[in-house]
């Protein structure tokens, strides 16, 4: 330890000499920590510290007091469980105490959570679910190179154990596709998982050529050799060409012999004893302060919205509101410019393609790789953009453990799945979202949207632009008369009363498709001089509960509520919460949503087959009125 | 054409030159199916109809009388929406008739969907929610090459576009991994995705270096050239060493020169006088009935199940559930020789070990690579073996769209996720699954088990060794004391009454975690002289709502329902619509559950954050009967 180093100093970068040194206080706090919190993983901290150690001191343009530092670099700690080791980066770099890392790491009400969360000023997404950091990282780098022509690099530190999800392989893909130059991966190989060998071990010239094949440039060094890792890291400056991956052989439990490479390690604190003689050996605990070089000064790309002409539908007009989707966030687009799009591969159906033709360099095709279209789409949300994702409902699901985490990673994430339920016909079952709404709904702090014309569907988009957390537009693909003239208003939360009279007996409640079968129900009902109170469920989630409640109320509690989804998490269980977050004296409920597995056909025959069309909904409205 | 291929005659396998006839006629077919339909992907059939009449000829040994054969090959039609090319194969086997094609073709009520299902005896699994197809075939490979021993090989045709798909990477990875040279992967590279051309256009040697990089071994042909074709595909026999992977270079609409390699020819039948100009130039209607290469004579492997002794635990006895889970399944797979386990790479976590010490030769570990695991068990399903496929709750949401294609593939699913809930503790949100019942309750027919001890927890594994569709079982980290003693049964669609009086003043009703707080929040309550009814609802989906109604009903209507989970699409959510299943007259509920993303912390500090614990069911109960 040179003089310079002595505990609490400050210094702008490290000589490579000192970096070492740097690298056992990272040990020897990640021992400490974990010890303190007894639980935790710190032979996956130990593989990565030297790395960590020389990227933090020497590459890592950042500044630790500003954390919105417009030219940071990005820090992705894509195999989260390492947090130990992370927190010991933050203590290093002097924003964390060492009190905080020994006495909050991993306790309750503490910051330094057990996987690292943006509840953090310098954790740019939450990690913790493998295969989720370098895509997200992805979508940052998106943003630095193609949005901001920002100098920031994304930095994101992977484990090989999760090299084995298919989503880190969408991540490279789109790298590369993207050019993602300012993308640099490093991945920790200590060839341990969590109950054993990885599948490829030690193999770097297997994970090389893996890599190289999907575009990247691999740089193969031995993760403890702090020379190496310099030389590699260094690379990220003159690799103008090819995304870099570093690929570092290293040893799972480094520093501490008696579990390095040693099965049964995986997420345990050591044992009192082997940590402090570990922590004796690496030299004693540290305070070494380390600034790494400072960012480049740049500017904030200006995030301001301008005057925005939503289009306009007549009422009457058979319009999609899959269509309207994308005139609405075409508009949405030409006042703001923080709006960008990502869609994977369906542009044509959902409706993107109006965004796509105005604004070119807004859109983002991500093929047919749901996974990173969220995580990208949480990626470019971390940078100040509106993002909107899309793809089929159906096809969301693909991306259900991304959407998990967005509310982990406080994003604001915009999805729309068009293509909802049997209403799309002949395609059949593989193509209907079915389960979309649950999904979402069940999603931490989501909003969740259905709208059933295009007017409500433009004016449910802009609010989306401003709504936090996860939010969700499910659209239709067939056509449907416009319900509303452009002056209605459809805050989130609230609902339409489209048919109302004092003596209506029975409440039909419906969503997209099947508030127009509501509304024809409500006229054969007519009919027979049954008066029916219809109403618009456009916001699923928050549910308009007060003019629900109400609504049934007026009706003698008679209510029937249809829903082209199946009967479990979608509208109708939004509607039993809000009738029954009172207490209920009388009530009497007939809920029509699909079940079975639905075959191909035309919309009506689906529609009648799960018994959720205008015929069906009257029927069960008559029964809930003999009931 | 010769005369040996005049119309209806039958074949056993073509010569070489009379391959492209058939190609003629599925091309022809594939045409007029659409067109008859009005929808449908004619030209992502025309480029992969040679490969096709290659295959089906000459190569695929299949009795199509006999589709249960145990020696038949499998054709996995992984890219679904060319399901014109595959029922025109159907024809020309002779096992669907022309007018069938042209009558039933993505019409209501016939078998011919949109996409493949099984439906068709001739299906193994659904497809048409692009790449699962392949990863589902490494499943039934896997069951071929090492349980079954079988000779049968796995054909699965993918498009390029679904090579976009992080799953297929997973599914690469893992033949390579098992070796599983009996699974033969053609790609139909005809370049063009749905909106335009993909990422990597004809750049067949940049498939080739990424395949190969995962372990296959690929070959590189003309897929217009029959010659070429069938060279490729003798190499399935002979290739021992990697499963092959055959990269096809086609053109999409091949065969009709308006539409060949042309953009926005996607999912669309020609206009009429195109296809009628293109079906004279292919030659006109043929009715040629072709029998491939006869499957070798094998034996079914014998399915029966032993007897069964299950573990059992004493009351009071504090295990944990996922524990329990592991010595279930281990005692299930002492019994029955069918039953087969996988896991993510937890399976120190999720119970399995105990399996796998026990039953090694039938456990699959599956890497972190949710995808692949749950498609694998759906592969492994369609061949009669009872799969269970474990991870974290949390982490199974990553299969989340192969969880919903499982109903459609007509597959029993066994899924098992542990730690459950905020119940895990310091680990923190990204590991604690919050969303796991309400995508599991929203899958199409599927069973949703949550047991509270170790008793039900091993009688409910046994229920689901025999219950069909997707079936879920909840497992929780911590250990609680056994409840019940081994005599005990656990119907699905029941529940237990744990606590009980005529003078119940309210039900409390939990699952796991809560069930244990529910018990407390009894004793709490009879101190201050409140009785209270608690009801165990090990079975969500199907609830017991017989018994929750009668309960409710002899407690006034008053009812506090807690769970370690969000409160859309739960426990809640099924207990309301079992409530409300009936006319209700009276009812009070609380419900308690998730809200807000949680940090760390130990158990009783999370549950008492997310108010789940016995101070707040008694205090909601205490709500309820003051309200």
């Amino acid at each position: 330890m040179t003089a310079s180093m002595s505990h609490g100093s400050m210094h702008e970068g490290l000589d490579l000499l000192q970096v070492p040194d740097l690298a056992a206080q990272l040990r020897v706090d990640s021992i400490r920590a974990a010890g303190s919190a007894g639980s935790g993983h710190p032979t996956s901290s130990l593989s990565a510290a030297d790395l960590l150690a020389t990227l933090m001191s020497r590459h890592l343009r950042y500044d630790w007091q500003h954390p919105d530092a417009p030219g940071n670099d990005h820090l992705i700690f894509s195999k989260g469980h390492a947090s130990p080791l992370l927190y010991s980066v933050y203590k290093a770099a002097g924003v964390v105490s060492d009190q905080e890392l020994m006495e909050g790491y991993r306790r309750f009400d503490q910051r330094l959570e057990g996987h690292p969360t943006p509840v953090l000023p310098w954790v740019d997404v939450a990690t913790g679910s493998l295969g989720q950091g370098l895509p997200d990282a992805v979508g940052i780098a998106l943003a630095g190179k193609h949005l901001e022509n920002s100098p920031y690099r994304v930095w994101a530190l992977t484990g090989d154990s999760e090299l084995a999800e298919g989503s880190m392989w969408e991540a490279f893909a789109t790298a590369a596709h993207y050019q993602l130059t300012n993308l640099i991966t490093i991945v920790d190989v200590n060839r341990l998982g969590q109950r054993g060998p990885t599948a490829l071990g030690w193999d770097l010239e297997t994970y090389a050529a893996r890599v190289e094949a999907f575009g990247m440039r691999a740089v193969l060094i031995d993760g403890h050799d702090v020379t190496e890792i310099d030389e590699a890291m260094a690379l990220a400056v003159t690799e103008q060409d090819r995304p870099l991956v570093i690929l570092a052989r290293t040893v799972k439990g480094r520093g501490v012999p008696e579990v390095e490479d040693e099965l049964n390690w995986h997420g345990k604190p050591l044992e009192e004893d082997v940590a402090r003689s570990a922590i004796a050996q690496l030299g004693g605990q540290r305070d070494i302060v380390v600034t790494g070089p400072r960012p480049p000064a740049v500017d904030a790309p200006p995030h301001t919205r301008g005057e925005l002409s939503l289009p306009t539908f007549e009422p009457g007009e058979e319009v999609a509101t899959r269509k309207a989707y994308g005139a609405g966030l075409a508009a949405l687009g030409a006042a703001d410019p923080r709006v960008v799009a990502l869609d994977g591969e369906v542009s044509n159906s959902t409706g993107v393609a109006t965004f796509i033709d105005e604004h070119p360099d807004r859109f983002f095709e991500m093929f047919i790789a749901e996974q990173q279209m969220v995580a990208a789409a949480t990626g470019l949300s971390t940078r100040g953009y509106i993002a909107f994702a899309s793809s089929f409902a159906a096809f969301l699901t693909r991306a259900a453990d991304f959407i998990r985490m967005a509310p982990v990673s406080r994003a604001d994430l915009r999805l729309v799945g068009s293509h909802a339920g049997v209403e799309i016909g002949a395609d059949g079952p593989s193509q209907m979202g079915l389960e979309d709404l649950a999904m979402i709904a069940a999603t931490q702090g989501s909003t969740v949207l259905y709208p059933s014309d295009a007017t409500s569907t433009v004016a449910l988009v802009e609010q989306m632009a401003d709504t936090s957390g996860v939010s969700y537009l499910r659209t239709t693909r067939g056509a449907y008369p416009v319900l509303y003239g452009s002056e209605e208003r459809f805050p989130v939360g609230g609902s339409k009363t489209l048919r109302s009279s004092d003596g209506d007996a029975v409440t039909l409640i419906g969503a997209g498709v099947t508030l127009h079968q509501a509304l024809a129900a409500a006229d054969e009902l007519a009919e027979e001089g049954i008066r029916a109170r219809v109403i618009d469920a456009y916001s699923v989630k928050p549910i308009d509960g007060e003019g629900i409640r109400a609504a049934v109320a007026a009706t003698g509690g008679r209510v029937v509520v249809a829903e082209d989804h199946h009967a479990e998490g979608g509208l109708g269980a939004a509607v039993l919460a809000a009738l029954t977050a009172e207490p209920v004296s009388d009530l009497h409920v007939k809920h029509l949503a699909v079940d079975g597995v639905p075959g191909s056909g035309d919309t009506a025959e689906l529609l009648a087959w799960a018994g959720i069309d205008a015929e069906h909904i009257a029927a069960a409205a008559r029964t809930v009125l003999e009931g």
